[in-house]
């Protein structure tokens, strides 16, 4: 599979990826929807006219909003062919566009030129807890090894509502929160800025169609409402959480940022990369039940700069398929009671932790509850997060001889306000 | 103050009220911005070109929306120019619109023969838990009385981050949720309808201008950021919630649907009932205190219907009063850690119960966990919801000849689907 456009072996974004992306330019301040291939834009606002099979010819208008919420509501069968009608346009076989000066000069946008903006309107975000890992290194930190997971943890994927109005792109800085908490259990608690800033490596998927409300999204249908994949990071201020979060779950912990990855790769491109789910016992409950692989190997990596660092040091290599829960899983449980989704919903996985030290995804974790240094090299090391820290992530799923990647989802601290 | 829209005593709407709601007519199906007076609507998209104030002269278009958003993203500035302007124009004494019989044919729609809709996108929905009986009734029950209210409880506004998606307007029907529950702590979890569906009686702030991400909204300016109040039945299927709550919160257990009153009512409305603020002991962190009076003084009551039953029976009466924690408070704890609001947020109480077994407001109180019958009349008795029962939540506060009130928040139960 080759373009016209060049692709170096390493990238993200070869032609069996094709990730959509809301971006604008300098001289185009209005926000539009993209696809990112090599280190270019294909602004598909400029195409729109070319989609013409029988599920996008009347609605092509999708590629001229400022959002991608209108094409994620058109559904599964809309998105195959919009991924079919871009591949054959992006071929090195197909002259269209490639033949076209004028119009590859409007259309292609180098990404170094280009500013990435939220790729949709979020109406709600839910934050699930489906790392087995995470969730026995948390609970074995806070409870002990023989309490570790609760008792519903191995029947449903425990998940709760998370802040949609703070869930920002890669690059946006994140301001150090202040808050209530009790670091002495004998004291009243205090005020200020939190002193265990912490990040969270997740990945995210957005919901395309959604379901009308008293109505469910059975698992077997599930994989169609699923649009694509991002990467996350849940910014997390563990000593706010811990004195806020019993008996409703966190709140200001968790509520002053969550960063994004700006493309979201469409299911499609994922799917070669699917592998066997975790086998599930106790069995599930059958509307949790099901058999298709949709566990995904991608391959996620942590780096963390602090401002006096010459370079990044690598903090945490996981991986997606450490997930107990699948995705599938997820969405049908959060809709079993009738709950309703719409287009742009944002459902997150919870911290991605492997079995190993070396995979866990959090600084909590990595560090044992601050009780172990992390090392950073040139003499740094840390516990949390300091002011200054650039936290970068990213992912990819290893071809034979390509990558489909999901580029980078990067913070950094800024000092917190006076009180 | 009168009006020469005629308003009798016991309406819940005179020109001391005035709420905003949004509405559309059989005839005209688009979503517009009303008033409520007596049994009229008085449509604000027929007389923008008559808000000519500095605020609004250039903002007219606010009242030609379908939602309430870009009115409360205007500031309290324009708000109370707004509220001058209309008692103004509709006061008996004034010939604009009195005498205009051509405007006031276009401009008055009947409340009978309009259907209401949701007053604005609501962009992000919290639920706070701030009823200091509410929580210790709870808590007595699920951890008895010496450790009923937790430690954070009385140190800050505890509170959630609950679903946007299901908050309906008043009159929507609420399914019976499926889910997952342990009804048996020695068997597995089953599947199944709800069988401990529940009320919970609320009210609820809708957020003005918000504030940006990173920076807070401080205590003596949040006040400023509260557009006004509704009133909110916050469903909810306990067995589901006891199942699924700990450690992240409550989830599936609620988010099946949450019901306002479609008319927002002005806090200026409100201020003329405003009572001393609860002492609060201990003293909370500087942050959270505030002196002035922002607690009030609105009776409100439960009724139920079966559907074998000739009138409803009245379940619960309570008072908004009895709230520990203000919604200066609450707001101001929400934005403490630069969280941003959006215009349309929806900030609800939690349960609203008073001292006395008759102000609890859930059946959960109500009929103390199901160990007792709440009677109903005619034979008829609850702990919980059955299907086809039709739950009415009303409120009012008592002025000296006439009542700000809130109108009804209804909903009625559909039976579950076959799972």
């Amino acid at each position: 599979m080759a373009s016209f456009i060049q692709v170096p072996q390493d990238s993200h974004f070869p032609l069996h990826n094709l990730p959509y992306g809301v971006f604008c330019t300098a001289d185009r301040p209005r926000h539009r929807v993209g696809v990112a291939l090599g280190d270019q834009i294909l602004d598909l606002s400029e195409i729109r006219g070319l989609f013409t099979g029988p599920e996008l010819c009347r609605h092509q208008d999708v590629f001229n909003q400022t959002t991608l919420n209108s094409f994620m509501a058109l559904g599964h069968l809309a998105w195959s062919e919009a991924r079919r009608t871009l591949q054959v346009l992006l071929s090195s076989s197909e002259p269209v566009l490639r033949d076209n000066a004028a119009l590859r000069s409007r259309a292609f946008v180098p990404q170094s030129s280009a500013t990435m903006h939220l790729p949709a309107d979020i109406g709600d975000y839910t934050d699930f807890y489906s790392s087995r890992d995470h969730a026995t290194n948390v609970g074995t930190m806070f409870r002990g090894k023989d309490n570790a997971l609760m008792p519903n943890w191995l029947q449903l994927p425990v998940g709760y509502h998370g802040r949609a109005s703070s869930v920002v792109v890669s690059g946006t800085p994140i301001r150090r929160p202040l808050g209530q908490m009790r670091p002495d259990q004998t004291l009243p608690p205090v005020f200020g800025p939190s002193r265990q800033l912490d990040i969270e490596l997740e990945m995210a998927f957005f919901v395309g169609k959604g379901n009308i409300l008293g109505e469910s999204i059975p698992i077997h249908k599930a994989h169609e409402h699923i649009f694509g994949m991002v990467l996350m990071n849940d910014w997390s201020a563990r000593d706010i959480q811990s004195w806020e979060y019993v008996p409703l779950g966190p709140f200001l912990g968790k509520n002053f940022g969550t960063t994004i990855s700006p493309w979201v790769v469409p299911m499609e491109a994922l799917l070669p990369f699917a592998e066997p789910n975790v086998v599930q016992d106790p069995e599930p409950l059958p509307y949790l039940r099901h058999h298709d692989p949709y566990t995904f190997n991608i391959n996620l990596s942590v780096s963390l700069k602090g401002e006096g660092m010459t370079e990044a040091a690598s903090i945490c290599s996981s991986n997606f398929k450490y997930m107990y829960w699948t995705m599938k899983q997820q969405l049908a449980h959060h809709t079993v009671n009738g709950c309703n989704t719409r287009p742009g919903d944002l459902l997150a996985s919870g911290t991605i932790s492997g079995p190993d030290p070396q995979s866990f995804g959090s600084l909590l974790e990595l560090s044992w509850r601050g009780s172990k240094s992390i090392p950073l090299g040139d003499g740094e090391s840390r516990t949390f997060l300091k002011d200054g820290d650039q936290v970068t992530i990213t992912g990819f799923c290893q071809g034979a001889g390509y990558r489909v990647g999901f580029g980078t989802c990067v913070g950094t601290i800024l000092p917190a306000l006076q009180p």
